[in-house]
C-alpha cells in the first residue's frame, strides 16, 4: 500500500513532509490556506500532482476558514486565495489546473448560500483528489505495455505515491510492470538540489520491495553508454501543445542520452500536466530557487560563502527527444501537436 | 598566489586536507608512505597530478623511514611501497607515471649508499613537484589561445591549484585567460558525490576573484541547451592511445552536451596523464568508490539505510566528442592516435 501523502479530515489538510523523509515520518496540519501555500513554496510538499490536489484542499480552506456573511466577500477571498497559490511554484501546471476545477466548480455553485459552497467545495476536492489515484492507475496500466521483461530502468526525481495522490506517473508505470512480474530493476537519479531521488524515490521503492539501485545525477551517461540502461522514464511539470515537456532540472540531458544512444525515453503524464494553451517549450516560465538549495545540505555548508549561484528547478525537453508520452487515455506518439490534442 | 596544495619539509609530506574545505584550511603531516597511501585514499588529497606528487613524496618516505642497512631489504621495501602506493587510486595515470619516475630513477642511483639513496630520492621528489608547476603553466598558455574575450566556460571537478602542485590544467587555462585580462566567467558544475566543484574549485575561484555561478551538476544541459555556454574543459585522469578519455564521473555527459549544441569540448592535460600503451577506453579500469558517498553528506544520511549504490569515480568519453586535446607541448587535434603519439 502506498503512503498517502496528503488527507483531508476535520477542514485540516494534513501534509506529508517530505523534507523530513527518509528520517522522519511527520505530517503538517494546515488550517488555513496560507499554511498550504506555505507548505508548496517550501516544498515540504512537492510533484506536480500532489501540489495541485494541495492547491484544491487550500480553496476549500479558503472557504472555510471565512467568518465573512457578505457572499460577494466571501468568494472575492477565495478568488483572492486562488491567485495566491498559483504563485507558489510558477512552472506547475497541475497546480493551474486543480485552481482552475475549483474556481470553475465555484462559479457553477456561486448563487447558493455560503454554508453550502463551503461543503461543496470540499466535496469537490476530494473528487479531484481520489480521481488522482484512478488516472495514476490508468496511466500505468498503458505505460507497463513500453516496460519489457528485466528491463532496466533509469528515473529522475519523484514520480511516485508522494507526488501525487497515491500511486504515481512514471514511478506508477514502474509499480504497474513491477505487480505484473516483469522483474523490473531501476536506476535512481539522486536528483540534486533537493534529492527527491535519493531521499523519496529511493524510499518508495525500497517500501515495496522493487530492486534498484541509486546513483549520482551524472553517473547516469556512464550507464548508458555501457548498454545498462533499457529505457528513461520520467514525469512531467508542463507539456505543452507540441509535445516540448518542462520536468525536473536534469531531464533534457536524460533526453539528449537516450538519442545518442538509442534508447527510448518516455514522459509520464496525466492530461492535467498537458496544457496545449502553451505552444512551445520556450513560452514557459522556469521557477528559479533559492541558492541554499545548492549551497547547503541538511543544514550543512558544502560552498564558501558569499558566492553566486543558478538554481532553475527545471528545464525544458524538445519534443524531438520524446520517443512517446504516456497518459491515462493511452501512449501518445508524434506528431504530438495532432495527437496531444486529440486527447483534450 | 594559488593554494600549496602538499610540500615536503623536514622529511614531511604536509598534505593540505581537501575534505576539509572550504571550511578549514588545515594540513596533514605524513610522516611514512603509509600515512600518505591513506591520504590518497581517503581523497584528503585528490587530482590526478596531485596524486602523482603525493605518491613521489611516498616513495622518498619509503627510503628516508626505513632503518635497515641492508641494501637488498631497503631498495625491496621502497619497491613493495611503491607497489601499495599504486594500489590507492586504479584509474590515475599520473600515479602510476610518477612512481615510475621515481622508480627509474632508484634503479639509476641504487648502487650508491644507503643515504645517499634517501638525499637522492627527495631531491626527484622536489623535482617533479617544481616541473609540476612548469607544465601546468606552459599548458595553460597554449590553451589559453582557444579562449575568447567573454567566453562563458563550463568546467567540472576541480583541476586548479588543490589538483596540481600549484597552477592547475583545466583551471589553469580559465586563470591564465583571465590573468590576460578576457573577462571570462565560468560555471562550475558542484561535482556529485565528492562536491569537488562545490568545495575546491569555487573556493580556488572565489579567491582569485574570477567571476563564475555555481550549479547542480544536472543543470549543465539546461544552460548549454540555452546557448549560455560557450565551451567545456574539463581535466583528465587518464588519456588513452586512441584519445578516448576517462575523467571524473559526469564528464562524458558534458561531451555529448556539447556535441548535441555544437559547442568545443576540450580536455586539458599534461603529457604524465596520457598512457599511448593504453590502446582505448575500454582498457581502463573505473575504480567503485564507497556506497556512501552516495548516500551521506558531511556526516548527514541523505538516502535510506540499507539501499544499494553504484559509485564509480570516473567515466569514459570517446575520443570523436572531444574537440582538441591540450597538453604542455601544444594543442593536439583528431586524428589523436597519430598526433598523441607525435608528442610522447
Amino acid at each position: 500500500m502506498p503512503v498517502k501523502t496528503l488527507f483531508y479530515r476535520n477542514h485540516t489538510l494534513y501534509v506529508l513532509d517530505q523534507l523530513q523523509l527518509p528520517q522522519r515520518k511527520k505530517y503538517i496540519a494546515c488550517r488555513d490556506w496560507q499554511q498550504v501555500a506555505q507548505v508548496i513554496k517550501k516544498m515540504n510538499i512537492r510533484g506536480a500532482p500532489a501540489i495541485g490536489l494541495a492547491a484544491a484542499f487550500g480553496i476549500a480552506l479558503a472557504a472555510e476558514t471565512q467568518e465573512a456573511r457578505d457572499k460577494r466577500r466571501f468568494l472575492d477571498q477565495i478568488r483572492k486565495a486562488a491567485g495566491e497559490l498559483k504563485a507558489t511554484r510558477p512552472t506547475a501546471t497541475n497546480l493551474i489546473w486543480a485552481l482552475r476545477q475549483m474556481l470553475d466548480h465555484l462559479a457553477k455553485i456561486k448563487d447558493q448560500d455560503i454554508n453550502s459552497i463551503k461543503v461543496l467545495l470540499e466535496k469537490k476536492a476530494q473528487q479531484i483528489w481520489h480521481e488522482d489515484v484512478l488516472i495514476n492507475k490508468k496511466l500505468a496500466v498503458h505505460g507497463e505495455k513500453l516496460i519489457h521483461r528485466k528491463d532496466r530502468i533509469l528515473t529522475h526525481c519523484n514520480t511516485g505515491a508522494l507526488a501525487t495522490a497515491g500511486y504515481g506517473t512514471a514511478l506508477g508505470v514502474v509499480r504497474e510492470a513491477h505487480k505484473r512480474g516483469k522483474q523490473v530493476s531501476v536506476l535512481v537519479d539522486e536528483t540534486r538540489p533537493y534529492l527527491q531521488g535519493a531521499r523519496l524515490t529511493a524510499w518508495e521503492l525500497k517500501e515495496e520491495n522493487i530492486p534498484f539501485h541509486l546513483i549520482s545525477d551524472n553517473m547516469a551517461g556512464h550507464f548508458i553508454s555501457r548498454g545498462e540502461v533499457d529505457c528513461i522514464i520520467t514525469g512531467a511539470d508542463c507539456v505543452t501543445a507540441n509535445g516540448d515537456t518542462a520536468n525536473k532540472i536534469g531531464t533534457y540531458i536524460l533526453a539528449v542520452l537516450a538519442k545518442e544512444n538509442k534508447i527510448p525515453f518516455y514522459i509520464a503524464a496525466p492530461l492535467s500536466t498537458i496544457d496545449t494553451h502553451i505552444k512551445t517549450g520556450s513560452d514557459i516560465t522556469i521557477e528559479e530557487r533559492p541558492a541554499d538549495e545548492i549551497t547547503m545540505i541538511a543544514g550543512i555548508r558544502i560552498a564558501p560563502e558569499g558566492i553566486k549561484v543558478k538554481n532553475p528547478a527545471f528545464d525544458i525537453t524538445p519534443h524531438k527527444y520524446i520517443t512517446a508520452i504516456i497518459t491515462e487515455k493511452g501512449i501518445v506518439k508524434k506528431p504530438y501537436l495532432k495527437n496531444l490534442k486529440k486527447l483534450k
